[in-house]
């Protein structure tokens, strides 16, 4: 957690020591209102600080209801995940399938695809226009699965999304196996 | 984080000046103590509302040791995920294989699920009684595997669990391939 | 999150009531002043507790560029993740593919395997000497993948890696698709 601030205080501290060591001149109440002020503003910043580390976590999945395939795609595809169980901070775009990320941070992120029926799935997890980690399953038949996850620092405004890669494909249904999910682990 | 309390100190800091300024009217020794109070109850709060940052994490796998086969089930069924590595906060009841939220906040959750020789498997991660993410990975033969996570935001007493689905089966031995972890992201 | 300190200002905010209510014996300047000097080491303190939660989170993939076969293997062998796109304090060695923990904690782990063409993957996390949770997946042929994940507590120094296990193989390329990544959850 960052800390704002300075050591104004340990000063304060040393200073407070100094003069209760000096007999001859005592603190007056002016000083003593001084030194409350700098220790009331401490305060007001720490609860600020803490303050600063608001929650920010989302779930979501392919299919809202009923069943969805998607694919053969002819090029990179984003997917919009439109079932969103959780969406603290709004951070999630439901229609774009976007992540923007709200303060600079360290976020963790992890995506899960599926595939039914003779069908590779193979996607990218994305951050602005660079792909960073992949997940990719291809069997001939039946229903496949892959996942994957990373964190990532994110400067404000820095994109996060998952797009489906060229030729493969996906599934999801009211079951929610197709998912996309992230959150702020720090602040930075 | 969720930070307790209100403006008193910033309103105080405002009194403080004020008074200063009012030469002909200084502060008593009593306004000072007042003053202290106040900001003393100030820092016990901002101490508490830290203090219930509970650490709260568990992961746990199916088997304790050897192999277990579990299914095909008649109709879906609770797992009981009898190895637990890590349970801080004891939230996780080990004899019944269910998660119960200390506190309302985001938690993340996964869970990973196996199959060998044969087998499909298919399980749902379920809140109360609601079936939130699926995982699932259906193969002829060999060994075949399958995740999911998401986040959700609980309330106190909200109970989280894995469900493995009729029909279908799952897999551990003593490497602990079919796992279940959570943990609290933030209060709120 | 684990708060330092005592009940000092409790008993400080007794006093300051108790000699408030007694008229015939006012607080003295000095009083206050050993009042502010205790808030003030207890502030300093709460500023020094929310500055150890230092963030700690990396995620890496095996491969840098191009393509990446690794085994069989003929015992169990580290992975050493080369791509490292996050490795916010440093805790990931990437010349040794090792997390140590710079702080007690818990600290939440991940790692995704693949392989291509005719191979069984199979990798163990690893702490310090002892596996803990495995991931598997093996079909005849085609391109497959399997996940697991962790919470530990780890003591400073303690040092978690993967391992590919005998007789796999793991997959990876410029798509990164087999990575591991970790972060800490909460200091304890």
């Amino acid at each position: 957690m960052k800390i704002s601030g300075s050591l104004t205080l340990l000063l304060l501290l040393g200073s407070v020591s100094a003069q209760e060591t000096s007999e001859s001149n005592p603190p007056t109440p002016s000083d003593l209102y001084a030194a409350l002020k700098e220790m009331t503003a401490s305060l007001v910043q720490l609860k600020a600080d803490m303050a600063t580390v608001q929650p920010v976590a989302f779930s979501a999945s392919l299919a809202v209801e009923g069943e969805l395939h998607i694919g053969p795609v002819p090029s990179d595809t984003p997917l919009i995940y439109r079932h969103v169980p959780t969406n603290i901070g709004n951070a999630y775009n439901t229609t774009t399938g976007v992540f923007t990320a709200p303060v600079r941070g360290a976020y963790h992120f992890e995506f899960h695809i599926n595939s039914a029926n003779s069908r590779s799935t193979a996607a990218f997890l994305v951050k602005n226009s660079e792909n960073v980690f992949a997940a990719h399953e291809s069997q001939p038949a039946h229903f496949m699965s892959s996942s994957n996850g990373v964190t990532l620092l994110l400067e404000v405004g820095d994109k996060v999304f998952v797009r489906l890669a060229a030729t493969s494909h996906v599934f999801d249904n009211f079951n929610h196996h197709t998912t996309f999910s992230g959150h702020l682990l720090f602040p930075m």
